[in-house]
């Protein structure tokens, strides 16, 4: 069992969005044991759509198609998959109530006329009723193959994939094919050197279980994958595999599950009984922001002063004047001050503090682009730190944040 | 001239990684009016590789492969793309002396071994020198068609098409068919609404002119498609669609070129030489980390609280505890005296506050997950306004900060 996602829109093609549609579907699918073998982002054409079909068609059993079912013009997907499949596009009276009925809840009265469109299903379709937008999915069940058809809007495609797709094929197309993925992630340690020293694990692992390496900004993700139809077995035998690997590089290892750096550290701190706070300057609330999208955060996250200004820097945190006179906003001993600062102010056990150039502008000839100063304070002491990061902003910023993450992560330990 | 993409990974087939490498490659390759019309993402399997080339070299002109040259064993690109093209990897001296001095340059004494194998390249290929990696590009022009082997890590990727790939296709691929995109951005409307309100300019569009309509959340944006050879006319003649759609939606319309909300919140603050800063709970310093990812966002963002705890809120803001007691913490007035609070403490002219139930956890009878109360304070009032937003916690927290930005928008016109 196979599947083959396409996600079709020009948006996709000209780069203004990027698709993620298809990763969520994959993770959703790869539960289910239905690997995904092919992803493809196509045009809002006739033969775009039915060419990628035709092919999808003979390479996978389960195909999921996204986009191209709004209510505008340039939505075609309707018309060309009826083209596909010979059949034709019918009103369907109780989509059109279902769709009034969204509309009523929004609060609005009228239901612009155009969604009079939205009724129009496929002939041969299971409609996928839409709770949340006005675009019905479909789905077709022909000859062993199962094909679903949803709104691209990210939101509406998942819960369509939830409470419609899923379900039916957990129920007829799930797979007997065991698929085993267990994850562990590092930070500090880059990828050839990881690989170099770990190259004797991966000399020893079985034809049928793989080893991947994701690397990420300051960090690398490690995938084991074992297939087979002996679950038990497989799992035990890749789990002592990657029992190794944590082992050799134990000092880099934050997560042996699928969980984010993030996710560990809540969990961690959540564990621990101990809080954190954050004071940010070129990271700009970006640390704050990645604590607090954890369920649960607020347990041990008190808050963060994002200090732009050195006003604010004085204001707000209680750092010296004569410490940013003497040594800058971008310095060691204004971090430091930040830091503790954030303690004092939030009540807090540990705190991270950044103040840096992200770019492109602001560098100076002893200050470029790039150099950022770190701080962690814990109850015992505080360490701070100069990096020389030389990337543009965004991943200045990204960098700056992995960075201080790490440095908590060590001073937790 | 037509491109192609080709990402490799079964990270990505997984649903473990985003693509983000198609969208930005899509991009730059539209600005040289070369169109993408196919991205495919597979696995790093050989036969894969090599049907992907296949059906890629019939379709198009421009050929962009990403993933899969990195030094360990899971990284198959180079072995299959030789095989494809009936040739041989070859040791290349100059590679590896390029990657011997990437090491160096990080400070680091020894590379392992395992990077030797970098200098192997394609013995038909242009090699595309890495300065920011270890995985070297690689190029082969044949029969009038480019291919471009790039490593898949982002930024790697990104300096070689902009130092090696984009410099080559500018001077010998250009295509001389001209495409004009240009983009309108609404916030405050429905795709459907938009759609009904602006039918007859749409009507109107010759066949050489299409429009698109991107939902994201709580916006939508317009683009308009043209594509001719004389570019001055095609220009002026969508411009005069485009300035309609503007006229009939003026209320709803932020932006009228491709920048997004943040962008233009912060050029317009600039322009009007006035500062703003953030209070925010349940957004967790997102607003704050949206809003300086701008360039020169520094000049007219003095600084964010992210309070979190109730203590907090009085402690940083100076939210009265009666307001706490009496209404909640998810209340008009508490997000009141937030942004007020947060105005004078960053001495800003005005304050953005947040303060709601993101989820999962958290909910009650009367407040349930997805209420929030927002606050936008300029120099002469104070507007709030309570929401009920109806998504998980990612969903919740993107929701409240477009309507934060959205009242904020409101307010300054």
């Amino acid at each position: 069992m196979k599947a083959e996602i396409i996600t079709i829109g020009d948006e996709l093609l000209n780069g203004q969005v990027v698709d993620t549609n298809s990763a969520w579907i994959a993770r959703h699918l790869g539960a289910l044991h239905i690997p995904v073998i092919h992803m493809t982002s196509i045009s809002d054409k006739r033969h775009a759509i039915k060419q990628a079909l035709r092919q999808a068609e003979e390479r996978a059993d389960v195909i999921i198609m996204t986009g191209g079912l709004g209510p505008t013009r340039d939505d075609v997907t309707k018309v060309s998959v009826a083209d596909y499949f010979g059949t034709t596009l019918v009103h369907n009276e109780a989509v059109l109530r279902h769709v009034e009925a969204i509309f009523r809840r929004a609060g609005r009265k009228n239901m612009p006329a155009i969604n009079i469109g939205q009724a129009e299903v496929l002939a041969n379709a299971t409609v996928l009723f839409n709770d949340v937008g006005t675009a019905p999915g479909m789905a077709i069940e022909r000859d062993g193959k199962y094909f679903a058809f949803l709104p691209g809007v990210p939101f509406e495609m998942k819960f369509l994939m939830e409470n419609r797709v899923l379900p039916r094929l957990r129920e007829v197309y799930k797979s007997d094919v065991f698929i085993y993925n267990t994850y562990l992630l590092t930070v500090g340690i880059g990828e050839s050197h990881l690989a170099e020293q770990i190259g004797d694990i991966e000399d020893a692992l079985p034809p049928y279980i793989t080893l991947a390496y994701l690397p990420k900004i300051g960090m690398v993700r490690l995938r084991f994958t074992a297939g087979g139809t002996d679950m038990e077995a497989l799992t035990t035998l890749t789990n002592r595999f990657k029992e190794q690997v944590v082992e050799r590089v134990k000092d880099h290892v934050v997560s042996v599950d699928n969980r984010s750096f993030e996710e560990v550290l809540v969990h961690t701190f959540t564990r621990k009984d101990v809080t954190l706070s954050t004071a940010e300057s070129c990271t700009g609330g970006s640390i704050s922001a990645q604590i607090t999208a954890v369920p649960g955060a607020s347990g041990m996250f008190q808050g963060a002063a994002v200090v732009y200004s050195d006003q604010a820097k004085m204001d707000v945190l209680g750092v010296l004047p004569d410490t940013l006179t003497q040594y800058g906003a971008v310095s060691e001993p204004t971090v430091k001050e930040m830091a503790e600062g954030a303690r004092r102010v939030f009540g807090t056990d540990y705190a991270i503090a950044t103040s840096g150039i992200a770019g492109p502008g602001g560098g100076t000839e002893t200050k470029p682009v790039g150099t950022v100063c770190i701080a962690v304070s814990g109850k015992s002491e505080t360490r701070t730190q100069t990096f020389h990061f030389k990337n543009d902003r965004a991943i200045n910023i990204e960098r700056t944040v992995i960075a201080g993450l790490t440095m908590l992560w060590n001073i937790l330990k």
